[in-house]
């Protein structure tokens, strides 16, 4: 064994101790949590609201441990694969020691504000935490010179952050959009943005050719995946080279038939799997998901579209809104309540496949022959345009029985077809927050090393050097956490940290892209500057497809807290 | 002496010992850097550049070290000002230590990241800001609890944070322009914005006709200030009450004159203050700053545009970027160099009054009848609206004689001018953030007691509370930090705190507008909802009148390492 390999193992060895040091008190909080959060022997939500600071906490430190153990994995996987043994570490090496460094020293500033109420002692936390051994590493890893060493090395490489690792399969669907990103999509973006107009037929065509709204249809359905397993890994990678593209006029266009393929393939009849997943697999429908409400937000179990048994299928009335691509959709996925007793809460819902012609403008009103009216207005917003997304307004609107997803056997079960379709959701957003940080972190280096101030370029100070080192490893990291969170889904686990990964990855990005703006000084706020829109494309990333506070209280911490040690 | 203002002089006590310990730490860190960026017994910019990273964080933190210090002499102001001797501490006792606590803690995290580079030991470190004392506080201080009852608190109050303290014309003052702002300038904001016109009579008349751009003017000049002292807090309540309404369409109005005037007051002849300053105080000539150049932002003294001397006068030629407010401004007030020698750097540089002709739309010509030309063109940006900034090219742009600043006195001076222009436009970015935070937190705690999710108002979860409760604290931290500043100015002093001052209620009107929005779930993504355009508004407050790079680097840590005590 070389020295250097040695000197790699060492630092390898240190993160580990320190993740670990980190995973033990966060394993004592969630104990903790779990002693006070339960009631007659099972976890109670209710309960948990009471500790909504610690749980949310206890969740974004997890996920941020997460990210970080994911990453030393992948740094350990690319010295096996390129079998360096030069005297430096790797780049993703770098990379990863110094996230570690951060992740820990985040979790450790949040756990101290308030140990009592995280349920550790001062003593247990600094034993753990403010260990000699912990405390050396990340002041090593954390130290100036350090950071603006690793800073000076990403910007020789143009925004590059270390391997993606990819097999062959999945690295030719990489350049295949990558290129469609460059060519098609970022000359149209600026406008589509300033003028908020919907995806010209430009991009709709060429995504639609390459077979992207089929990645998450089986073979025998006409998509792109195996019969066998899911292939996650590819809607992640086209998600995340469409992102880099646009979020709002590219990346975003696989959330919807991901959402409705999943749905479909967890919730349909064979009938309506053979009936729908092709023509979706190639884009013959386009599609839209009308489940939030204007009053109701994420409270899925509070809706009140109603749909009324009539003769030969049902009548839809009522109001949904943020039903993204709704104009443009020939297939609504609209969830409603078959039964109107409200105490039934979710039990009450069922999910429909309603018909509808497609819209380019920014309203339209459909009338059925029947009488029943469909009409929407597209609700405008700071970023994330070129999909629009609508308030909807249904009126009588009737959708014959067979579009009943699941047929009668699905009646009151729209609530468990909507989580299985929202879980791809998550790790596509995660997907489309990584592409949209590669592309501002790629302009934030070039304008870096362009822009001279006092006479040399920005890239040149400490401070620019620094920015740029964090924005690499946040960036690495959340991909490669994105990447085997995908891996994760496709053995058919992974849905809680599918949630973890779209909540780390989500405030990331708009961290992110707030530097990169920075960076750019007073150009970044010009609507030229294309940085400008990532970020306020950036920002609906926290809200969409699982708030935060969502995600952290209602997805992640309770699963943590359920699976903690008794204590 | 009750036993309440025991507990209360005990719990300040505590907090003044722990800001002391703080101060202490900061003071070493200052000391060392000292050591460190000496040359020849000078303090060396050059050498400040070596360690940015610490610069930069040593300026920050001192910053909310100043800001916790003003905050609890505010609340102690308050206690006698209303000779409160209930049981409980008052609301503003409350924000202040809450706030002193959530300074320290981000203060000793900085630092604990890196305390090496910062030349402190982790044995001081650890002795003087995990004593058990400052930790008792802090613990105390940042219990979940206890920051949860505050945000119940402060939620009752519809979005006031505490007394103003103001004296009875600030107060009358503030009546006047609160009521402006509701009644013509809201109702006026999301058109403007959404559409982006220009600023339109109805808010700019009004803003004249109570002599808001006479603020900063003394009497004898046609001005509001008094002629003995400046009254920077009339400008600082003004600009907070518009800015309200919107910064962009109102709050930002006074920027300019503020800036001028003051240039004016510093530099000009007896003739020019004359000519210009009573036109200026009653509105009946608009004004502009054309200083920044496309490729020299705050690079001052390496700016380009050149004034050639012709008879009578001088022609200009070259381009300016930002210049806010250009098209509608009747005058410019224009850097340019009148030496060629670029070696001479800002020393070669003045300053001249540009007369144009005011134009309404995004973009102008104006030609002169010598044949001097000038051209604008506004730059679209995401938000800060209302005011349109200009790209400018003079091309032969003909100025005379009289109009340059200080007259021929004044040549080789615009640089100084020109600071002395722009120290005034920091207390009053300042004001701008505060303003812009007071509604964004109004809206957010209204929005959060109307919303139900989960079948009760979002005020009524813990995380929210939270979320509330560091807003309240931090924008009334922000906005008697501002107030304190100002003050400090209307005696000559404080041009470093206001670089401070601009620093920190910059930065925390980024994440203040950004915490507001995600309270709003999806609906404050939407145009509709005016925090999406606090948000996009606030972005600008840390990039203009001094990014927070700059005045962390080149104003605050230079100045603070100056006066640190010698090693």
């Amino acid at each position: 064994m070389s020295e250097h390999s040695h000197q790699v193992k060492e630092l390898m060895g240190q993160a580990e101790h320190a993740l670990d040091a980190v995973q033990a008190i966060l394993d004592s909080v969630l104990a903790n949590l779990k002693s006070r959060t339960q009631k007659g022997g099972q976890v109670s939500a209710a309960k948990i609201d009471d500790y909504q600071l610690i749980a949310y906490d206890a969740a974004l430190s997890s996920a941020e441990a997460s990210a970080a153990r994911f990453m030393l994995d992948y740094a350990t996987k690319v010295r096996v694969e390129t079998g360096n043994t030069s005297k430096t570490l790797n780049l993703e090496d770098s990379l990863a020691l110094f996230f570690c460094a951060e992740a820990i020293h985040s979790i450790r500033a949040r756990l101290s504000a308030r140990p009592d109420d995280f349920g550790i002692s001062q003593t247990e936390l600094t034993a753990k935490l403010e260990s000699e051994s912990v405390r050396g590493f990340c002041n090593s890893q954390l130290a100036t010179q350090n950071i603006a060493a690793l800073g000076k090395a990403v910007c020789e490489l143009n925004g590059q952050v270390g391997a993606y690792l990819l097999d062959d399969h999945h690295q030719m669907m990489q350049d295949t959009f990558r290129r469609v990103a460059n060519e098609v999509v970022m000359p149209l973006a600026k406008e589509i943005h300033q003028k908020d107009l919907i995806i010209p037929d430009a991009i709709l065509e060429q995504v639609k050719e390459l077979g992207c709204f089929g990645l998450s249809i089986p073979e025998r359905f006409g998509g792109l995946q195996s019969d066998e397993q899911e292939d996650n890994m590819g809607m992640i990678v086209v998600t995340e080279e469409l992102s880099r593209g646009s979020l709002g006029a590219a990346g975003s266009l696989i959330t919807r038939p991901e959402i409705l393929s999943r749905a479909l393939l967890k919730g349909g009849t064979e009938e309506q799997k053979q009936q729908w997943l092709p023509k979706l697999a190639v884009g013959e429908i386009l599609c839209a998901v009308a489940v939030t409400e204007p009053n109701y937000g994420s409270d899925v179990a509070a809706m009140r579209l109603k749909a009324t048994k009539t003769e030969g299928g049902w009548l839809l009335n009522g109001a949904k809104t943020w039903c993204t691509f709704g104009g443009k959709a020939g297939v609504l996925l609209v969830l409603a309540r078959t039964n109107p007793d409200l105490s039934l809460g979710h039990r009450g819902l069922s999910m429909f496949l309603a018909e509808k012609p497609t819209y380019d403008g920014h309203a339209f009103e459909y009338k059925q022959e029947g009488g029943g009216k469909l009409s929407g207005k597209a609700i405008a917003t700071i970023g994330y345009r070129g999909m629009h997304s609508f308030e909807m307004f249904f009126d009588n609107f009737f959708v014959p029985d067979e579009n009943l997803l699941g047929g009668p056997e699905g009646l009151g079960k729209g609530f468990y077809f909507t989580m299985a379709g929202f879980s791809g959701g998550r790790i596509q957003t995660a997907a489309r927050a990584i592409g949209l940080m590669q592309v501002a972190f790629e302009r934030a280096v070039s304008y870096a090393k362009d822009r001279l101030v006092f006479g040399k370029p920005i890239a040149d100070y400490q401070l620019t050097q620094v920015k740029l080192a964090r924005m690499a490893a946040y960036l690495a990291a959340s991909r490669q956490f994105t990447y085997a969170v995908g891996r994760l889904m496709d053995t058919g686990k992974g849905d809680m940290e599918a949630s973890m990964v779209k909540l780390f990855t989500c405030k990331t990005a708009e961290w992110l892209t707030r530097e990169a703006l920075q960076i750019h000084g007073g150009m970044g706020y010009a609507e030229e500057t294309p940085v400008s829109r990532y970020f306020v494309d950036a920002r609906v990333l926290s809200i969409f497809e699982g708030a935060e506070e969502t995600l952290a209280l209602k997805v992640i911490a309770p699963a943590l807290v359920k699976n903690a040690r008794d204590n």
